[in-house]
C-alpha cells in the first residue's frame, strides 16, 4: 500500500483549500521579548512577536528563569519516571499546593499540558461517572471537545455563552443523572467572555457540576491572577477549575483544581495522567515561582490592560475594525484563508511584525484572521510601527472596512 | 448532587482492592543519582531509586544540564505558543532533524509527551485514513489503546508478539483496506522484546503499515541508540518509529519519525499536536545533546547492559525470582496487591530501597510486580544492598520461590 500518497492527496487538499500550516521559526530573546530572530529565509532577521500567548512575558522574568536553571541543577533535566514509578517530585508537589491555594480550592492535580489536563478530565469524568451527561459550550476549546468525544457520554451542545440555552437543555435532562456543564472563562479566538454568575446559578439549580476552562485568563484576571472565577468571586462554586502553566505563566504544563475527592479521583482513574512521565522539576518549580510572583504583582497585569486599550484605540482611530471583546485578544477578521496568509506574509516580510494568520481548523471556515495579544512588554512605539503597517495594508488590499 | 461522594465510592473500591496508589514523594539529586531525598515521613531521608525511566541518569549529565540552562537565558521558561501560533522555536527544528537522523528517516515530529504522540497520531492515523484497520499487539501500551479507541477505526487485537497470528489476523482482512500494524519493541512491564523481523516480513507481506512504539529502547540499544529497530538493522523497514525523550533521554517530550509526507500529515491533522503549547526550547535543546551525545557514546549503554546482567545473576544466586527476558527490564513477580505495596514499603522505610509496586491498571490484576531497572549509575555496592535486603525479605515473609 502506497501510504505516502494517501498522506499526500489530503495534505493537496489542504493546500488547494488555503489552509496548510507552514510554521514560523523563531529564537525569542531573553532580554528582548517580544524581539525574536527569524529564521525564515524571506523575512528580516528580526522580528516583532504579536501571537504570543505568553500574554505577560513571564518566560523572560528573571526570577522564572533562575529557578528553573537552579532546579535543573538541583534535580536534574527531567523527571524520571511517571507520577506513580518515581516521578513525583517535590517540586510537583509544592506547585500542586500553590494552585489549589490560587483558586480557593482544596487540592490541585497536574498534568504535562492543559490539552492533556481537558481531554484526561473529561474523559475520565464523562466515562467513569455512571449516565453522566456533558452539557458543553458550542464553542469550546479541542481539548475539551476530544475528552467528552473520547468518554462516550452524552453530550449535549447549549448555545455559546446562552445561560437560557443552558437552563432548557439542563431542564430536559433527566432529573437523577449526573451532569457536567462544561465552559470556558475567555474564548480564546474570539476573546468574548462568558457570563459566569449567570451559567453559575443555572448549573446550581439543575444540581450540575461544573467544568470551567481558564487557561487564557490564568494571571492575567483576578487580584491575585486566579482568573475570571476570582474576578468574579465565583471561585468557589466552580466544582473544577482547569488551566495551563504554558500561557501567562510562561512555563508549560495543565492542571485542574478542585475538591480533595474530585482531583484523587481524576489522579486515581485517568490513563492521560497516569501513563506519563511527569513535568521536569525545573518546569514545576519555574511556574510556582511564575505564580507566586502574580499573585503579589499587579505591575504586569495592569500594563498588560493598558497596551491591550490603547491598541484598540489606535486601530479604531485609522477605522481598522477588530472584534469587540472585553479580553487582551485582539481579532482583526480576514475571513478568506488565502488572503490572510497573504497579509501575514507582507507583516512578517516586509515589516518584520509577526502574527499567525488563523485559519480552519482552528476557527471555523471563514471566519479566518489575524489576532493580535498585545504584552505588557510592547512598547507604544511597538503599537505604532504595528498600527502604520495595518493602515497601509489597509490601504493597499482594499480590505472592506466594516467593523466584524 | 454530591459529587465528591460519587468520586470517594469509587476510591474506596480502589483502596479495598489495595490498588490505591501513594506517590513516593522525592527530590531527586544531581551528582548523587540513584540518590534521592525523600519527604514521606516514614522513609530515610536519602533513599536509593530503583524503578526510574531516566534509565542511563542522562537527566544529571552535564553537558543535557548546561544546554537547558544556558537555553534558559536565551529564549526563556516556556515555548510562548502552539507550534503553528508563534511556538516553534529554533530549537524544535534542530531536535526534529536530530531525531529524523537518529532513526534515518527524512522526517521526524515532536509532541509534548510519547503518550501524547502515539495518542496523537494513531488516532489520527485510524480517523483520516479510510477504512483503515488497526491491528494491534494484545500488550500495547495505554497510550496505545487509546489512540486506537479514540480514532474509531476498526481494530484488531493480535496476539502478544506472535507473527503466525499477525499473519492470520492480517490475512482475514480485506486486501484493499489500510492496515497499520501496532506494536511495540521493548515491552516495560514484562521486559521482553518482539520478534521485529518476523514482524516486519509479515507486515509487508500484506503491504500493512508498520507503527514502532521504541520509547524503552531509544538510547539504550543500538550502535546510535536507535533502538531495537537500528540494533536488528530494520528501521528503514518500518514506517513510523515513535519514541520518547522522557525516559534514556532524561528529558521530557515525545515524537514520531517516518516520511516527509507521513509527518506533514500528523503535523497538518492531529489535534493533540495543533492545539497544545510547545514544548519549552530548553526541554527541546537539553534532549538534543542528550541524543547526540548518546549517538557517539557507548560507556553508559555499556555500563548499564554490565549491571543489568550483574544483578540478574545476584538475584539468581540467592534464589529470588524474576522474569527472564532480553532486556534492562527486571520484574520480580509477587502477584497480589497488597504483598506487592506491603514488600515495597518495607524496602523504602527499613532499607531506603525505593521500587514502585507496581499494580493494575499498570498491569493486570494478579500480575503486580516489583519491577527493578538499574542503572550505569547504581553501583556494585548498591547491588549489593538491594540483594541483601531481598534475600532478607524473601525468607521472612515466605513468598514463593518460584520463577515467574
Amino acid at each position: 500500500m502506497e501510504f505516502d500518497s494517501l498522506f499526500n492527496a489530503q495534505l493537496k487538499a489542504l493546500k488547494d483549500e488555503g489552509n496548510y500550516r507552514i510554521f514560523a521559526e523563531l529564537e525569542r530573546r531573553c532580554g528582548q521579548f517580544p524581539t525574536a530572530k527569524s529564521y525564515d529565509d524571506d523575512a528580516p532577521d528580526e522580528v516583532t512577536v504579536w501571537c504570543s500567548n505568553d500574554y505577560l512575558g513571564m518566560g523572560q522574568h528573571e526570577a522564572v528563569r533562575q529557578t528553573m536553571k537552579d532546579t535543573v541543577d538541583q534535580c536534574g533535566a527531567g523527571a524520571g519516571g511517571t507520577r506513580n514509578i518515581s516521578g513525583t517530585n517535590h517540586h510537583h508537589v509544592r506547585l500542586e499546593a500553590e494552585l489549589a491555594d490560587l483558586h480557593g480550592k482544596e487540592a490541585a492535580l497536574l498534568f504535562t499540558s492543559g490539552y492533556v489536563s481537558n481531554w484526561a478530565a473529561l474523559s475520565t469524568l464523562g466515562s467513569r461517572l455512571p449516565d453522566a451527561i456533558i452539557v458543553s459550550d458550542a464553542l469550546n476549546h479541542a481539548s475539551m471537545i476530544e475528552g467528552i468525544r473520547h468518554s462516550r457520554a452524552r453530550k449535549v451542545i447549549w448555545k455559546h455563552n446562552d445561560p437560557e440555552d443552558l437552563d432548557r437543555k439542563l431542564a430536559a435532562l433527566p432529573a437523577n443523572a449526573p451532569k457536567i456543564v462544561a465552559f470556558e472563562s475567555v474564548y480564546s479566538m474570539d476573546g468574548d467572555i462568558c457570563p459566569m454568575q449567570e451559567i453559575v446559578e443555572v448549573a446550581e439549580k439543575h444540581r450540575a457540576m461544573t467544568y470551567l476552562d481558564e487557561v487564557h485568563a490564568v494571571g492575567l484576571y483576578g487580584p491575585r491572577g486566579g482568573g475570571i472565577s476570582e474576578r468574579e468571586g465565583l471561585a468557589d462554586r466552580i466544582t473544577l477549575i482547569e488551566g495551563t502553566l504554558g500561557k501567562a505563566f510562561g512555563c508549560m504544563g495543565g492542571y485542574i483544581s478542585g475538591s480533595r475527592a474530585l482531583c484523587d479521583f481524576i489522579r486515581s482513574f485517568a490513563s492521560g495522567f497516569i501513563f506519563t512521565t511527569a513535568l521536569p522539576p525545573a518546569v514545576a518549580a519555574a511556574a510556582q515561582t511564575s505564580i507566586a510572583h502574580l499573585k503579589v504583582s499587579q505591575t504586569e497585569r495592569e500594563l498588560h490592560q493598558r497596551q491591550v486599550a490603547r491598541l484598540r484605540q489606535m486601530l479604531n482611530a485609522r477605522g481598522i475594525p477588530h472584534m469587540d471583546n472585553p479580553s487582551h485578544i485582539i481579532p482583526v477578521m480576514i475571513k478568506d484563508p488565502v488572503k490572510c496568509r497573504m497579509l501575514a506574509d507582507i507583516l512578517m516580510n516586509d515589516y518584520g511584525i509577526y502574527v499567525q494568520p488563523i485559519n480552519y481548523p482552528t476557527v471555523p471556515k471563514g471566519t479566518e484572521r489575524l489576532r493580535f495579544t498585545p504584552s505588557p512588554l510592547h512598547t507604544d512605539a511597538d503599537l505604532n510601527r504595528l498600527v502604520e503597517a495595518l493602515t497601509v495594508l489597509w490601504k493597499q488590499c482594499a480590505i472592506a472596512h466594516e467593523v466584524a
